[in-house]
């Protein structure tokens, strides 16, 4: 069943983020959802769309003005009409319920499916078997997020606690409650008990149903979807986007809606064990990758990789063969645009390194 | 005086040597005598060479054979009969008899002195007063050398042991004995002394002086120098260096000559205080050049080095902007052959750099 299409499922990709610890790769001209990353032939947003595609009714991608023509380049499929060109970022929630708000407006109620266009899924046909069970548990009215079974205590995550299953839909429980980004002691006890799981920010609902909560928790933001969605396939648009988006809060959804909701009982969890990860920095990109029989990573690269006495070593672009000498867990990427040199204990940092060329 | 020529003292400066810890700055085929190591607009050959032409009535450089050309492109005051080619390296005792001999054999007895295409000394002038100080020694038959005062206990040099005064040249003085490159604690007991200076392999000595010595200590150097030196100048020079140029004995000048006759008292030093550095890795070359504000290096750059958490950081060559994150005296070179990263602490491992790529 994995892989049937869900006529009146729409997957909704916001497109954003900066990821700016995976610079030079990563520039704000031309982010991380539009690189191909991992070296293997597709962007990520790319695979995005063709993870989701096989059982969707239908697809919007939510993105920056400065970025929808990239995206449609880079996914033809898409008509321009199943591209939202946000004029300004205005945090997560605004971009989904836009989303949701023009889904209805153009078709009636639906189920839809938020999904980041920069996270890495090695398996989607697992992925695809959990967002089925997730859609079945959101027609029961709930908010219905993914949880990923933790692999380490990372603290690098938020976790999501579940409680009881949900009555009527096999492999989907009721969520307890949503913890922020924890300590290590933390993290180590929450993945011991079995009923943590990595929030990786999937939500799957009814559009009626998030309306509704937003009409009643963010109301503000309700009526503002609401009203440009009404212009969005009109000449108004341009208009109405200009005077409303502005006006819109800026909030996450997992405050917005996720947490309050859950708060009251009207969240549902799919645990989930594909493999995944939000590739936030250099460290956990060299993880999604193949180390060669010496334990070196070499991504997006033709020319060879030496290392002496340097364990751990990652090379990722450029065409020059790479060298690295008496340095452990060294990290070094080319680009068009810079050399940077770091090492994966200091992926953290790479943040600040566009800034200190200034 | 130190700038008047004299007329019958010729520059000898053997260029050889891969400066394998250069790589890829260095190579086989560019080595570091040909480079601009400095980024200071001339190359080490040519700095070489205009330090010593002031003071010279001649000057012989001793190369290998595949680099002939390039010497004679980046010094075209020098005419080609004064590139001696040597068809296979056989260490400096032979580049130096070579020269001697054809010395000998073009214009007779004269005083020579030898200096290596790849040292860096920034103040000309008193080098060249060092120079005419050694050159009046050597008038007395002695084997002369230029000891540099050493400003550190450095175990990268070997040492050179003053005794007393010699006898009618001011600023000369007889040597005790040489020492290899000493152990920490060793090399400052020696500094300690003030009559121990660093052995910068500089020679200066009166031809038949040398070739006399040679006869009696490696009379197989010796005749075959003189029988290619009389060969040198005529049609045969091929046939003869291709006969007997691979015969000669593989040994330095220092064990050759400078210690044996050291030990009979045949040898003198002059001391110097001016700057001195073979520059044998990227340690050494990044204190040769000035840091920036914040301690960072850049050598043979225009473009921005930026760092963060990155003391001490040292970029060499390349066009694109390098950022180094959360590494200590990280240094990162780029040329079109590769990129190499390491410490300033690593610098002597990178001999084996180029190696790790096969």
């Amino acid at each position: 069943m994995s892989d049937s299409r869900i006529d009146d499922f729409v997957a909704v990709i916001p497109a954003g983020g900066v990821g700016s610890r995976l610079w030079p790769l990563s520039t704000p001209e031309h982010p991380k959802f539009l690189i191909d990353l991992l070296g293997a032939g597709a962007t990520l947003i790319q695979d995005t769309y063709a993870r989701l595609a096989p059982i969707s009714g239908g697809c919007l991608v939510v993105t920056g003005a400065t970025h929808a023509a990239a995206v449609g380049a880079q996914l033809p499929e898409l008509g321009a009409e199943s591209i939202l060109a946000e004029p300004s970022p205005r945090d997560s929630m605004a971009a989904i319920a836009l989303a949701a708000a023009v889904i209805e407006q153009r078709r009636g109620p639906a189920v839809m499916g938020s999904f980041a266009a920069d996270h890495v899924i090695p398996e989607p046909a697992e992925f695809r078997a959990a967002v089925a069970t997730a859609v079945a548990a959101a027609r029961t009215g709930r908010i219905v997020t993914i949880g990923i079974e933790p692999t380490s205590p990372s603290t690098a995550f938020g976790y999501i606690q579940a409680a009881g299953g949900l009555e009527g839909v096999e492999g989907a429980r009721d969520v307890a409650q949503f913890t922020e980004k924890p300590d290590a002691a933390t993290a180590a006890r929450m993945i011991a008990d079995g009923a943590h799981f990595w929030n990786a920010g999937m939500f799957v609902m009814r559009t009626d149903v998030l309306l509704g909560h937003l009409a009643r928790l963010q109301p503000g933001i309700h009526d503002g979807v609401r009203e440009i969605a009404a212009a969005w396939d009109t000449p108004e648009r341009a208009d109405v986007v200009a005077r409303v988006w502005p006006t819109l809060t800026k909030i996450a959804i997992d405050h917005a809606i996720a947490e309050p909701v859950a708060a009251q009982g009207g969240v549902a969890v799919v645990p989930a064990s594909f493999a995944w990860d939000d590739v936030g920095d250099f460290a956990s990109l060299a993880e999604m990758v193949q180390a060669d029989a010496d334990g070196r990573v070499s991504i997006s690269r033709t020319a060879p990789l030496g290392t002496v006495e340097a364990p751990g070593a990652v090379a990722i672009g450029g065409s020059l063969p790479v060298v690295v000498v008496g340095i452990e867990d060294a990290v070094v990427v080319q680009t068009d645009e810079a050399i940077l040199v770091t090492t994966r204990g200091a992926a953290q940092l790479v943040k600040n390194a566009r800034a200190s060329l200034e």
